[in-house]
């Protein structure tokens, strides 16, 4: 059988010229590698539209390293980060800065509701010992877009410092570096980049990076310090992803042949409103508005049955050769079907097939839910 | 031209199966890739040989990451980790404890020199707030084999916990979690076992991982943590390095096909006399003692010459298809040549002719140095 194709955020289906970029052996000192590292790090800059104020720093590791790195390395030891919370991954920022010792306050709006820029200021201008604000611009748990551009202006108004969780969002959905400013831009190689996972990055503002010597709580996530030995050597600092490197870079040759970021919003836009329309056509029913919809992953309330249940809804949808992704709300029952990755309008429509196939065959249907 | 072999600690050369193991895409929640890991881990294990007392826990990221895991989680924060060091990995271990803020002792030997157990054992009975002695296997920046077990028996006799950092040695050289015990002995993906870079992983003692709430400075590199979403979910508890863990699974499979640790080892060395008989055969000689070198990677000194230059030398080896690696003595002029990784005396005997024609080719030699 063909391996299935994910619809999920990342990892996700990757184009093959992008898995056998993984076919080679890299010394993590040679010359060609550290080209390789040098011209990743060069377009993730370009795609931010950043090379003129800000550095890219790779990181081992999944997104979440990333995350933790960023706000290790900027937020002082003395400093409090302010997370803008309205799902699990503003949740984690949250939990992250607890767990490394910054103060750390939460401005929580409901699973589906974005916060308010208004808000966010009453609160900066409340509390002076907030440095850092923590954003992320498209929540998974429920695929909203987060309005960062607005919350940019208030905490720069407020003279405080803005980290950006990009990671499912960066290279489809834009975000200026001079029209939004921000210290530090998060994101990895497997969301809309369509690496494989293994690696994250962080696009930070040159010299707040170079005020952070002795604020970051590990070695292997300190910034600054991964930062200067790559400078330095044009090398990781302790052994690099090779093979996830080296796919990631086949990604951003593929990423810039497709047209860059207006193409690859543009054909994840299409797969989102076909995947709507589908799945809206079979009865289901979107958990958020259409105009908080980002068009990365779509959340979906779970047909309505008493007997429903997620996992032989994944199994039969995954039999038909589709890998679709469980909620994570925890007030409402919920699935989840990302529209990224290295597919386009033709597996979309067979994913909707999939999943009217998978609903006629289930034994708990009484009635199919698209009549 | 054909890729450069890896003649380097790791990243190395793998299999072919191994990379193509990387030619899928797997879902991160699916059940096949909760399997995997599954499968992965117990063999990690059974290596060990530690299935009953230890469990394994997998981490994103370098094997650096790891050992600031496993430092992390499990020495507390009112513990004191005691690092024998002869070499740059000793030292990086206890630059991690003290960077996340763990009290550090070093028992410091010259490079090349093995700590002295009864050494180790008066530095113990000298300091009741030693909780943890901190020990390499195999230090590659020399290449020494270090005496765990005997480090191991000590520790152990004073009532202290060890953590061992095996990472260019498991796999290949044999630690009896029986007779040797540890509480944590921390490797990688991309060394002995012959996979790609991308992960780590800490085989700890379960009592001991159990003790460890609330030690972790960090959420990423929290082992307690990541081990009991594993153990609850199946899955890990970040985005996993998908092909990595993939192209782990294939070479842990050849691990076992080619007759797992005796054989591996006896590859290894038999790789290692004839890369010596070789070398040696040029008029180059050894930095270790014969007794000292473990089969894992050999550093030698540089060729005798007023105008030897080691990129040179490493572009005209590499144009004849071997990567070296380079020297890390601050004291002599070395370079370093790894036995490890999916090659065999057939690509031994090539490199031992592809550096006899670049001495024969380099113009700062008036006498070939083998003559």
């Amino acid at each position: 059988m063909r391996e299935p194709i994910l619809l999920t955020p990342g990892p996700l289906t990757t184009s093959l010229a992008t898995k056998t970029a993984m076919l080679n052996d890299w010394g993590s000192w040679d010359g060609a590698f550290n080209a390789l590292t040098a011209r990743v790090c060069l377009q993730l800059l370009r795609i931010a539209g950043a090379e003129d104020s800000h550095v890219c720093v790779p990181l081992q590791g999944s997104g979440t390293f990333a995350v933790e790195a960023a706000v290790g390395s900027l937020v002082p030891r003395g400093g409090k980060l302010l997370v803008l919370v309205n799902g699990a991954y503003g949740k984690r920022m949250a939990r992250i800065a607890g767990a490394i010792g910054r103060r750390v306050a939460v401005l929580e709006t409901p699973d589906g509701v974005a916060p308010d820029p208004a808000a966010v200021e009453s609160l900066l201008r409340a509390d002076p010992g907030i440095t850092h604000v923590g954003v992320i611009q498209c929540e998974t748990s429920t695929g909203i877009l987060n309005p960062v551009a607005e919350i940019a202006a208030v905490t720069a108004r407020a003279g405080r410092r803005l980290i950006v969780d990009a990671m499912s969002a960066f290279g489809a959905l834009p975000l200026d570096a001079g029209a939004a400013p921000y210290d530090a831009l998060i994101a990895s190689s497997n969301k809309c980049l369509e690496g494989v996972p293994g690696m994250g990055f962080v696009i930070v503002r040159a010299e707040a990076l170079e005020e952070a010597e002795g604020n970051c709580h590990s070695l292997a996530l300190d910034l600054l310090d991964q930062y200067r030995y790559l400078r330095a050597t044009g090398q990781w600092r302790f052994t690099p992803p090779t093979h996830v490197v080296a796919a990631f870079g086949a990604a951003l040759e593929q990423y810039f042949a497709e047209g860059g970021q207006p193409a690859r919003l543009a054909r994840y836009e299409a797969n989102c409103r076909l995947l709507c329309e589908g799945l809206e056509g079979l009865g289901l029913r979107r958990f958020l508005p259409a105009e908080r919809q980002a068009p990365i992953i779509v959340t979906w309330h779970a047909p309505e049955h008493p007997d429903y249940d997620f996992h032989r809804f994944y199994d039969a949808v995954r039999s038909r050769g589709f890998i679709l992704y469980p909620g994570k709300l925890t007030q409402v029952e919920t699935f989840r079907v990302g529209c990224i990755g290295a597919i386009d309008q033709a597996e979309i429509g067979q994913a909707v097939d999939a999943v009217r196939a998978a609903l006629d065959e289930l034994v708990w249907l009484e009635e199919p839910v698209y009549q």
